[in-house]
């Protein structure tokens, strides 16, 4: 809280007339009335990005999966539960957007049927087929006018860099912020994290250990940069 | 809150010498070190339960999956994640309970693997094998002793009462507490809840939508009704 109050100080207007759209929280893909395949996000990176970029004067559409978090005052709360849920909110206001910053974390597969009702444990194992769900920053990278930015991340448990440098230039981003989960400090549900940041061409920047909410104006800083021209730090 | 203080205001110390085992919130069954297969049980049954239980002078275990809530003041808290986890949990301490109520949702199935790194998305799509995990309410309800009250939850989304009346006998209760999950304030995350009280034998006794801090009350009504010998009302 003390740290908010003096970040309330030097408050820069510099998201000022910008739209922004944050999606955060783990996606959840049920199996039944009851049962999810989810993941560890607890929204916390993503809620701290739209708080961030509410403070520097941005409008907001935070797009979230469930999480046990409250939405920071002053953003649109868009909720949605699967990953194909997400990309419909997302596609639909995509073309407004000046930013895109993508902290979910989408289920990249779900079941292929949800029983209707509860699946009884009749038997002693139980076979569950997964289809591929759609890659929403895939979809937005293919999409991206010149204009726009689009901000990636990515939770890896291992060969961090090589797989951040390929996942920035497939999906056509321009920035992904790589977190190595396996890190103590980095991990989900976290109030901490330990990134790199990751420019298309190649260029790596480490982050030490951060709290979320400073890492968030670390990113939107990054995103004034890009968008005034300047080559990343 | 209101409601609380005048349940503060008439707290009978009927639970003073008893040690009870509640169990609450829903288990997590990991795929990998980042997803994991899960259902919508919120916890706040379990932590109702639990708080009236300190209410009424009773020493509380609460062995709880991951959930947002905090725990009450006055118990001992268990964290676990898996249903293996609860299970050995819950086995170590049972002969020393007085009264055990398994308030949480256990998954019946896991992953029969968990890999070790996080599965990458490669393929369309994915098959996903699982087993059976232990059922720890029908192995209590084997190794209960005469003095010993065993409580479970059932939720039902389909032919409640007659899943129900099975489910109380074949796992040896001495009261299961059965709420279908699709009816509107009933449901998971929910701050209340409408079940029915399931004795063995057949006894079922319906109660209206009461909040989830009132329900734990009548439920530990009807845990001393049971161990004065006198059948439920």
């Amino acid at each position: 809280e003390i740290l908010e109050y003096i970040q309330g100080f030097f408050t820069r207007d510099d998201l000022a007339g910008l739209q922004v759209l944050i999606t955060a929280g783990g996606t959840r893909e049920p199996l039944d009335p009851v049962r999810y395949l989810s993941n560890r996000s607890s929204g916390k990176m993503g809620y701290a990005l739209a708080r961030a970029a509410v403070q520097r004067g941005a409008r907001v559409t935070l797009v979230s999966a469930p999480t046990s978090l409250l939405p920071p005052a002053g953003v649109e709360l868009v909720s949605v539960e699967t990953a194909r849920e997400m990309y419909r909110a997302v596609m639909e206001r995509f073309a407004e957007q000046d930013v895109v910053v993508k902290a979910a974390a989408v289920a990249d597969y779900r079941p292929v049927v949800c029983a209707e009702q509860k699946i009884k444990k009749g038997t002693d194992s139980l076979i569950l087929e997964l289809v591929r769900n759609p890659d929403i920053l895939s979809e937005l990278g293919l999409r991206k006018a010149p204009r726009q930015i689009l901000v990636g991340f990515a939770a890896e448990t291992e060969d961090l860099e090589a797989n951040a440098l390929q996942k920035v230039e497939k999906k056509n981003l321009d920035l992904l912020v790589a977190n190595d989960v396996t890190q103590p400090g980095a991990g989900f549900g976290s109030d901490t994290n330990i990134v790199k940041m990751v420019y298309p061409g190649g260029h790596i920047q480490p982050l030490p250990l951060m709290d979320k909410l400073s890492l968030a104006h670390r990113i939107w800083d990054a995103v004034v940069e890009l968008r005034s021209g300047k080559s990343p730090a």
